[in-house]
């Protein structure tokens, strides 16, 4: 199989795939190591909007201050080799408005079971995306 | 459908499952900030072992000290929503040794075109890993 090349994709492009997709991979630091966890999102308002617990690591992160987050999400096809990835750098802030964390909670329906009863809003700051392209 | 609950995995689970697919996705620090990006990579010797070029900002930041990185790959069905995931955190290290180079570049080929003629190992500090199952 020939190898691939990268092809960049606009911000907009980008975000647009992102939205299409269920799940990405909020990537984050914790006491100066980098750490990643999966986790199912949506796209609203240009933001990107996930769902968390007061007990988890993540949440323990953003609640102190803002944090600066990457999120991750791709579509790659392992046999084709095809596909693409989207990398989103912004700030990570956790919703405190009742209401509207009441409204964004209602849009996102988490795949594990528990309490989930926060919601962290991610404001994109650089977006980046490449395509996979046969070379 | 019903919520799901994430059962931990063993390490040695873990690590056997990262080594059975062929991709993932590679997080660290660059200029205080988290970065993260897909790669293919093959597990040998208990090592994760990845591919990059010189001129790539993974590869600057493994270059200049031994870095701490995390590792992270999945498989996750979004219809059914079920799968796994699995994190490793550990060192980076650029393998200087000629022949280990020869040896380990002959054992991955990228997806993408380009020299790729960095070899990366990383060393797992810690695994973690959780399996999605029915709630």
């Amino acid at each position: 199989m020939n190898g691939r090349n990268l092809k960049e994709l606009s911000a907009a492009d980008s975000l647009r795939r992102l939205a299409d997709v269920p799940l990405g991979r909020v990537v984050f630091t914790r006491h100066a190591l980098p750490a990643v966890r999966p986790v199912n999102h949506v796209v609203i308002d240009g933001q990107i909007v996930i769902r968390s617990s007061a007990g988890t690591i993540l949440s323990a992160e953003v609640a102190a201050v803002e944090a600066v987050v990457a999120f991750e999400a791709d579509e790659l096809d392992v046999e084709e080799r095809l596909g693409w990835s989207v990398v989103v750098t912004g700030f990570a802030e956790l919703v405190q408005d009742p209401g509207e964390v009441a409204r964004l909670r209602s849009m996102i329906t988490p795949w594990v079971t528990g309490q989930l009863d926060q919601v962290i809003r991610i404001r994109p700051q650089i977006i980046t995306g490449y395509e996979l392209v046969p070379g």
